[in-house]
């Protein structure tokens, strides 16, 4: 029920209303006859997002718009995403089911996904923005990274296996929003920029830095040739529910294989974010970057016990995890300065009044900058969160 | 007319006899009604290799074998590397027509591909064990490598096209083999070794060095995860054949999509290996080490001006190409350590007589870990080239 492969559905695209749902999820068997509550719950902006309700039954269905309307832009946009959504989140499933929602159907031609519903959670950057705190989120966060990076590696279940899945994550579309977003348009005078008049003159010594671009175009070029992982690939404190107790982890779309740092990076620059939001909660965030990259580590190493032959020679990991760190680092320090600058911003930014939130958006710039060139030098997790901390807020 | 696509053939695979194979192409077209000749030419290992005249028309039939004959081993080995190996050929001539044979028709199905005959030329490493040169030799592969490794990778069209093309050199099966042959097996007792008795002490020496097992993995690594280019894949010197004036590069059936020094590596390692043959070539032949790196090095800083935007960063270039240098040292490395324990043996080695050959594989030994273990340290070409002609033959 509810897992209609690809070809077997012979109705073509079209966009969901809350009437056609309906009808459409009771036809597969999910609802019975009678009357259900639906309701669109999707911001618009990319997907309709459904939430259709019938006595102890509750589901989600994601569906997928054919554009993407950001900020008065509209681009067309594959509905493809919506298919490799629900693969990822089936993926990350074998390792990883607490940490996802359950996948309950899907539709490639349609574009949609039956999720189970979350109502109970929130999402982690609105909590973050009322002052709610997650005790369990880094914990969970850093080992669904754990399970999931190394499951999907080479490490896993060899190359061969590796190959297999890697195919479905060409995803050329939005990797190349990322490349664009977040490490291309920032650097420059792009058009797609959201630069307030009185930062332009620090983004424009941004651009003037030779030695910064260097660096971020290999962190780009690491972004498009090294697979070494399936990535969530948005995985920032808004693709986040959560509740005091659980973790659950939406929105794959941008899935597809790069490298190990870069879900840690975004992460740790989205909790570095939020605490220019709220200072008061700097402890607590910083505590969880140590978390998250403490509980990844541990979580890969032990899963590195049972790598397979052709890559468990004693000693590589710790090689490996040097790299994985430095990469972690630097794709933060991207993550901060294109939510400063670039085309989407964040409301731990923007809901600040405007003296604040200049100073801030200077500091994500400096701190991106920082730990963009200077990666390579940061020794442990601690001098890390001691840089990140560094920043006067 | 020849170029058949995947699904138009009804009939299922068969290999070729001298006969059938003539029946054939003459049913494409390719032949006259009436008399050709026709030679099976191959080594039966790997695939059959047709020669056919008539008048003025002469071809090449190559088709794949359902099976590996390797050193009296047999494993079954899919029929698929032929249809990857014409795919690499048309792509590679898309930038360097004059270095790869015209292919002038393929058939999945039936895994064959017809190209030019090139009964002209010879193969470079029977050629080399006569004593012979090939002056245009280094140049031409330098330039071939400049020109196909850049066209392939992010930097010539950008991520999406470079996603497109890269879909199709999966090769999970052929990177296996490389995967184990190269990188695993000759760092373990490995069944598949071929390890001379009088060997076996420097081999276990090997064995017991973790640092260098550790830099071994880590070029493994970036064999399996970095997607840079599209590479040949088993570029030695019976991988191309030559004249005095020309170069034909062949047999491409393990292209994918892997680290830029991959191919450098190996075809330095058997530019060295031949040395260890015929020491009266040394001067000549680490003058093609230098003419190699060097017309690489030249095409691509050439190419590279044409970069695409998300890439053409002051200053990229330079670090890209340290890289690039550092892991064809390492990859080297491990082509001279592999072709002296491995599964493979070559000529170069295998034909000298035993006192010799036993001094010229402890050389490769010892020349292939330096080459691993110090390749970051090595600063230039010259210093490369002083590296190998430092050993003793």
């Amino acid at each position: 029920m509810g897992n209609v492969q690809e070809g077997e559905n012979i109705m073509s695209y079209q966009p969901f209303t809350e009437q056609t749902v309906v009808e459409h999820v009771r036809q597969l068997g999910y609802l019975q006859e009678g009357i259900a509550e639906c309701e669109e719950i999707g911001d618009g902006n990319l997907n309709l997002v459904f939430r259709i309700r019938q006595g102890e039954q509750r589901l989600i269905v994601k569906q997928a718009l054919p554009y993407a309307k950001v900020v008065g832009e509209s681009w067309p946009l594959t509905l493809e995403r919506a298919w490799i959504e629900q693969l990822a989140l089936r993926e990350f499933a074998t390792v990883a089911s607490r940490y996802v929602p359950a996948v309950l159907g899907s539709d490639r031609t349609l574009a949609y996904t039956i999720i189970e519903d979350l109502s109970d959670y929130e999402i982690v950057r609105t909590g973050y923005l009322k002052g709610e705190s997650y005790p369990e989120l880094a914990r969970h966060i850093g080992e669904f990274l754990g399970e999931t990076l190394f499951a999907t590696s080479d490490y896993a279940a060899g190359p061969i296996a590796k190959k297999r899945i890697e195919r479905d994550y060409y995803n050329p579309e939005l990797c190349d929003i990322t490349e664009k977003l977040i490490f291309t348009d920032p650097f420059k005078d792009a058009e797609s920029n959201n630069i307030e008049a009185a930062l332009r003159e620090d983004v424009e010594r941004l651009w003037q830095d030779q030695a910064l671009k260097v660096e971020v175009t290999k962190l780009k070029v690491g972004f498009v040739t090294k697979h070494e992982a399936l990535l969530h690939g948005d995985l920032h404190t808004g693709s986040i529910f959560a509740t005091q107790q659980e973790t659950k982890i939406i929105d794959p779309e941008f899935a597809f294989y790069g490298p190990f740092g870069f879900d840690l990076g975004q992460i740790i620059a989205h909790l570095t974010l939020s605490t220019f939001h709220d200072p008061l909660k700097r402890f607590e965030r910083f505590t969880d970057v140590l978390t998250v990259w403490e509980t990844f580590e541990k979580t890969f190493r032990a899963n590195f016990e049972r790598a397979v032959e052709p890559f468990n020679t004693d000693g590589f990991v710790d090689e490996l995890l040097r790299t994985v760190f430095s990469d972690t680092i630097g794709y933060a320090g991207c993550e901060l300065i294109r939510r400063a600058v670039g085309l989407a911003g964040v409301a731990d930014l923007e809901t600040l009044p405007e003296a604040t939130r200049l100073e801030r958006k200077r500091d994500a710039l400096a701190l991106g900058t920082a730990l963009i060139k200077e990666r390579h030098g940061v020794e442990s997790i601690d001098d890390l969160v001691t840089l990140l901390a560094g920043v006067r807020v």
